[in-house]
């Protein structure tokens, strides 16, 4: 049903993230369990709701590489601990190559679902960013969503890339890596000129 | 599948969702995008909890009217931000209506998916709670739910209301509109005389 | 589709956790409402969410033994709330066994719909645990799961116990009574001996 492409890409979405909840649980003390316990969530809370909207069962109970790429991306949070905590930049592109992945893949699977081409980008962003919410719910802190630069935004405007490169029919690996790509591009560029929002209120 | 009226008031329950949901964010000081973000989650998050309970496909994935709904809301809130948030009571009616509008399409969805009469109830409930309970939580706050006077009983009120007069087979303009006027009654008779439940202890 | 021995468990398990969730509204102070909403949460909670992962359809939807345990593990709560809030220990085990019962209970259902051994494993664990999760979420608490000593291992350790047992061909009334045995014995060993895993950190 997928290239294999895909396949390779979702696995490194899925290891990425599982990086980037075990940091969390390591700057936060957690057991090991619950370490790993949140790398899971944070690698695939996304496409399990994403799944779990389009009433289709949930990628990882049939598929046993994803719980494999957990427990490595795990493994090697554990390994490299003082390395990937001290160093924010190498962290930084993986998580955001995640980031990029996951909204290509939600909006293919939605697509494959036949929703309509909104609730297709809204399902990519949901896929990408979702797993991330639910790990800072359960660490208690108010999610990065709400606070980052435009790191929601950017998944919208990648969905919209990979739709419109979709209809004119141009080239899958295109499609995919030129998704991935803007998405990285403007995430560097949105953290780079810290680019953000004007804060909304209640006064004009 | 649904009457015009069900969808009209289904339209209507969202509207003034979504403006409840950006109402706080703007007292939250979110961007715009975390706003609109909210005020989405709270307009649908009720229906697609629901919908997932029913192992159905969830209802905003194949409807476009919906995500209209929740940007006119959204507008609508922007626009008018400075009376919004200042004037409680126009905003106090139309949260009313939606709670009233949701339970009843909560609890017909459930009874076309053939469950039992009490979790019909339970199922309009949800619908009707849980994307204010979802809203507070992203918010980072304790939920409306477990503080506001009486407000899911209400809910359950009307709930029975809607399942005893469709036992009976009265006309469905007086079940919908009955319900809902039920619905707002009970909000300001129990807003009014601050009606609220003894809270319970641990100890007689 | 089960036999009564699930069936007399399961309840057994929605019962307990029922009385947990409405310990622990009593100890918040929540309104009646409140409190049966906290107590029905933490009982159906994982089964839900499990339900919810298979694709099919949530169990209480159709079956209103559930809701009555809910309501029964309620009304002792209230009836012997001065013993049961000061008295920890017969709380304790009545917890540990609902623990069990849905450890088993959760995996039988995963192995039913064809998941994989490891994610059987899992979601025996989720059935147990996000129940008691969700409760920590609304009431704005850390999740019981990041603190208690070995919580959810005990859980895992118990998935692996039916799994083998199982796949011996061993009668079903051992494999039931033998997990649900082996995570109370578990949970009282690592309680009395203070085990918990080493915390991680960033160094080393």
């Amino acid at each position: 049903m997928y290239s294999n492409l895909f396949d390779i890409l979702d696995q490194i979405g899925v290891l990425t993230f599982s990086i980037s909840g075990a940091r969390l649980a390591l700057s936060k003390k957690l057991d090991p369990f619950g370490a790993l316990f949140l790398a899971g969530v944070t690698a695939v809370g996304g496409g399990t709701l994403r799944d779990m909207l389009l009433n289709k069962p949930v990628f990882w109970l049939h598929d046993t590489s994803t719980l494999i790429s957990i427990l490595l991306g795990f493994g090697i949070t554990l390994i490299f601990r003082k390395r990937i905590v001290s160093i924010n930049r190498p962290l930084f592109i993986f998580d955001t190559i995640g980031l990029g992945v996951f909204v290509a893949t939600g909006v293919k699977t939605a697509l494959m679902y036949n929703t309509g081409p909104i609730q297709a980008v809204l399902l990519g962003t949901i896929t990408a960013v979702f797993g991330g919410i639910t790990r800072d719910i359960l660490s208690n802190e108010i999610p990065l969503i709400f606070r980052k630069e435009m790191y929601a935004t950017t998944c919208i405007i990648g969905g919209i890339f990979y739709l419109t490169t979709g209809y004119f029919n141009l080239p899958e690996w295109f499609i995919w890596l030129g998704t991935i790509g803007l998405v990285i591009v403007l995430r560097i560029v949105s953290i780079k000129l810290k680019l953000s929002y004007p804060v909304l209120s209640e006064r004009d």
